[in-house]
């Protein structure tokens, strides 16, 4: 038996690294300023608990575009190396300084912030450069050193003359990366990616007004008055905002400052949030983060604007899928989590236990939060019910636990715009609509215009009408029939409303059994059977003559199944079914049925199911266009 | 000046190609099944050229479960390794063999499928397993060795008494991952990754029919017959097709066949394909392939069943997204090339000049292939035109290149069911709907139902109406509109029939000047100004009385905004604009002028008024109701 060691050569691995470190070579920038970053925020560390005699002062990273020499530079003004340093962090891939800064300093420097983990983010420069430069400056009294490595394995090391502290990295960028040498190009990934770093981050200067000069008022010869012009100064250009809203206590922020950060977030978003939730936690796991409900205008901006994932202040992803549960993906803002586990699969994600921690925990902050809004200002809760309830309504349905406190503010709505509880609304209508089943008989319509006639009828009774139009109603109502004991659903036009809630009372009927035999001869001769059920009723005599009514089970489940899943399958491509319902007390079926000529009884039934049509949404085409003309001609 | 060589030391690599090597753990039994299927394809290469005097015979890759062991074997009958071997291409990181061979066989082996790249897959076993070893015996004569290593660097080399040819790879599942020793995932995993990978993969066995029995027939003494029971045989099962579709060449495929590889791919499918794209270049890149153009039958399907994309049989991923045009994403399919750069990001394959080569070879058979379907049966590509237009009309807008091949097959219905292309439409059209200023007028309806009675009144008038109903018509018809000279595009309801097309002859005015301003005063009296703009009309006096009309601008503009860019920014949210034509020369118009009482005069235009926004689809809620009341009461 030989024994031995798995060996890992450098000839094979460096093209490796070096080509497919990151999928996404833009990556290499956001690694450097994360080293420059960390190297600032250890040499804080250092000098806060007097291990470093150097002046801390103002530190910030100079990022500089050198278009003609084709160069990136990357200064920072932290703790630099020695030479000895560089030999040991830099030429030795995939030694973390980072880690054991953190070992080292554990106690202290647990906050400090620091970003470094793996040791590969330097060697990320060789996916875009097809040379390297180090020049660093310790703070020690030891002497700059300048290293050059031109992307194979060799790399040289010698003194240099640099002065200042810190470490500059010069990339020279290769043929295949001069994207990288464009102003704009690297605006956009420092927007990206450096946002909200936390050491300032300069990159070129600007022009401003001098705040120490007030243009002075110039009177001429004529007594004309004149401004001076406003006097210039160039000041540093600095892209990043280093202490983020998310990064401060609540205690310490007003609502004007979450507003103006979800600006700072989203520039093109012109609609305020309706309101943000703070995430803050730190066991079991650390967590960090604003949360905003938007104003969801339009459909295709939700895809756009999306919640943002940090590290440490660093952008990771606009991917939050299996971290934030994903009914509350539709929010927008941003989570900042050490914690979360980067660099594995989305399935591995949703299965970590810490993961799971987090993503229940922004569960329960969310539910909190629209709790108190609730409690603390309902009237301004229900005025924001219509923006919000989607994400309410679709979390009651994909997370249990969310369903369970949702009770206490989920809101049903009426046509009329009140805003009730399930409880409110339960107790509300209990004695006017339960059935002689003893089964509540919850009322609702999905479209005030389509259904107006009907939810008119019902409200003549004195029934409550709920207006529910969010797609997945027909899911949510169902899940609510399961839930509550002894209620059911109905939406107005699935029958005639004194079949939808059944009373003990009963209408007595005008005709006699010989002439509803008569009238439904009759107009199962006129009405095609295979598109109205006919049903004769006894209603009140001031009611419709004729109604059409959609059962309520066939059109829920096809709703279902048309809004993805759920239902009964196959169902979704079902006909339409629909009945008919006569009032056999109505005046108009009494003179139908008195009408001497078959031909002119025809032309009543036609008419007034034509009529029924229209208030269903039926009357369509061609038949709508000959119903119109039949009326212009009744006019005349 | 020190010069030296970057170092990697495996204590520090080890780790992350253990834990971070791929982002999904799951890919590990891809790499290893990858290896076995390259160690037989080697095998088979090397047999074929005579360099090995091993027999090929009919190998196959084993792939078991020991649940109680909790360990996991792959096992081939490929060619195997000598200690030597494994000391060499094992025990050395990102060493690929299958580099070498290729490069030793260049010419010879080109065409073998050969997988291997990297030399890493091997590796990411180790994201499962916390012990893995290797038994093999080469094809050679050299005697078997057995390697182990228990994720540590260290391993140790053994002698084997292993006689077989081939190699046996033993996972020993980590705590974390024993998801690996569940048949239902390993099974998942073989459909998922290794369909239709080259070498026949077994999994477990199964019971088929003997076909070698045919079961008797057995008269008992009551003359009875009964069927002998059939005899089963277990045989291996194997869960891949080694010679899936895509790599037979057309000419050697029935439409049969196409058919049935769409079952294989989409097993949960039970629509047809309406036709199928059969790709094969082999230069400048490498790509072979079927697409398919499926029936969306309803929009949830289509993001379920998406392009697969291969290398070398090898199951890759299922987003296409930067290799196949957008457009075209919506078919399904199969792509497999070994050109296509794979673990770059999208940013970077969308600039890549093969890739970019590659997604304009597939537009361009595409359109090939829907030329020659058009041209060959013209009949039948009409009758899937509805299917297929969404995607054809995407593409019009979103290629160039396709465009303009397009003009050759797109389609456009009339509302009648007659189907033109462009020049075949505007030769039948150009005659009688080009306008006095010589612009030709395209009439179209998006729905024939809501806008029948426009469609009737222009149909009457000798016109063509197209029925142009997919959600980004506004969009292709402004493209058509600025590429082709002097046409336009109007909606039927866009205002009166005159108006749309303006000839030189005009109909003559029952009204005088005196009546006209009276009958404008008295309209704009009683009709709301801030909703309709009043418009008098001299038109044909059985023409409708009242006409509600949009006007194509604005209304095409808001629709554009609404499908997502283009058209006016802002103008998304414009209300809706509308005017009311009123036929001056109407026999209602001269009623309502004739009536003594202001009352009835205003009693007459309500009742038009709301007839015409009826067949404008105008008419809702409480003022339908209303209507249907009245109109209930005229009836009796």
């Amino acid at each position: 038996m030989t024994k031995g060691s798995i060996n890992v050569s450098v000839e094979n691995i460096f093209p490796l690294i070096k080509k497919f470190l990151y999928s996404d070579h833009e990556i290499f920038l956001r690694e450097l300023i994360s080293n420059g970053t960390d190297a600032t925020l250890k040499l804080k560390h250092l000098t806060s608990i007097g291990e470093s005699k150097s002046e801390y002062g103002n530190p910030q990273i100079d990022v500089k575009i050198d278009k003609e020499g084709k160069k990136l530079h990357i200064i920072d003004q932290g703790l630099g190396m020695t030479a000895e340093e560089v030999e040991k962090y830099i030429n030795q891939v995939a030694f973390s300084g980072a880690e054991e800064f953190l070992d080292k300093y554990k106690d202290s420097a647990k906050d400090s912030g620091i970003i470094g983990h793996f040791g590969l983010g330097f060697y990320s420069a060789f996916m875009v450069a097809e040379k390297v430069e180090i020049i660093t400056k310790s703070h020690t009294d030891a002497p700059a050193a300048h290293w050059t490595c031109d992307g194979s394995p060799e790399f040289t090391l010698e003194a240099s003359d640099k002065t200042e502290r810190g470490t500059e990295i010069i990339l020279h960028i290769a043929e295949d990366s001069t994207e990288f040498l464009e102003e704009g190009r690297i605006r956009t990934l420092l927007q990206k990616y450096n946002k909200f770093m936390p050491i300032p981050i300069k990159f070129g200067t600007k022009e401003v007004n001098d705040p120490e000069h007030e243009p002075a008022t110039i009177t001429d010869k004529d007594g004309k008055e004149t401004k001076e012009p406003q006097r210039k100064i160039t000041v540093d250009n600095i892209i990043n905002n280093p202490n983020p809203a998310w990064t401060k206590q609540p205690a310490d922020l007003q609502d004007e400052d979450y507003k103006g950060f979800y600006r700072e977030l989203y520039p093109m978003q012109f609609e305020e949030p309706l309101f943000n939730i703070h995430l803050n936690v730190d066991y079991p796991f650390n967590l960090t983060g604003i949360l905003y409900f938007p104003k969801l205008s339009n459909d295709m901006q939700i895809q756009k604007d999306k919640i943002q994932l940090y590290q440490n202040q660093v952008f990771v992803t606009d991917n939050v899928e299996g971290i934030v549960p994903e009914f509350l993906t539709m929010l927008r803002g941003v989570i900042d989590s050490p914690d979360i586990p980067l660099n594995v699969s989305r399935s591995y994600l949703q299965a970590d236990g810490a993961v799971k921690k987090i993503s229940s925990y922004i569960t329960r902050k969310v539910a909190d939060k629209l709790k108190s809004l609730f409690n603390n200002n309902r009237e301004d809760f229900e005025a924001k019910w219509n923006d919000i309830k989607i994400v309410i309504e679709y979390g009651m349905l994909s997370e249990e636990k969310f369903f369970e406190k949702a009770g206490d503010f989920a809101l049903y709505p009426t046509v009329d715009g009140t805003y009730y509880t399930y409880d409110e609304l339960y107790n509300k209508i209990k004695a006017n609509q339960t059935d002689k089943d003893d089964k509540l008989v919850i009322l609702y319509a999905s479209n005030k215009d389509a259904q107006h006639a009907y939810i008119e009828t019902a409200k003549a009774k004195g029934y409550e009408v709920l207006l529910l139009d969010s797609p997945i109603v027909p899911h949510l109502i169902q899940k609510l029939e399961s839930t509550k004991e002894n209620i059911s659903f109905a939406r107005v036009d699935g029958d005639h409303i004194d079949n939808l809630i059944k009373k003990d009372e009963t209408t007595i009927s005008k005709l006699t059994e010989e002439q509803k035999t008569e009238l439904d001869t009759l107009l199962k001769e006129v009405i095609p059977s295979e598109k109205f059920m006919v049903q004769l009723e006894a209603m009140d005599s001031d009611a419709s003559p004729f109604i059409i009514t959609q059962p309520e089970f066939m059109r829920r489940m096809k709703e279902m199944q048309q809004t993805g899943g759920g239902g009964m399958f196959g169902m979704g491509s079902f006909p339409e079914m629909y009945n008919l319902v006569v009032n056999t007390n109505s005046k108009l079926v009494g003179d139908i049925l008195e009408t001497k000529t078959k031909a002119k009884q025809e032309r009543l039934i036609n008419q007034s199911l034509d009529l029924a049509r229209l208030s269903q949404g039926l009357l369509k085409g061609e038949e709508l266009t000959k119903f119109i003309k039949r009326s212009y001609e009744m006019i005349k």
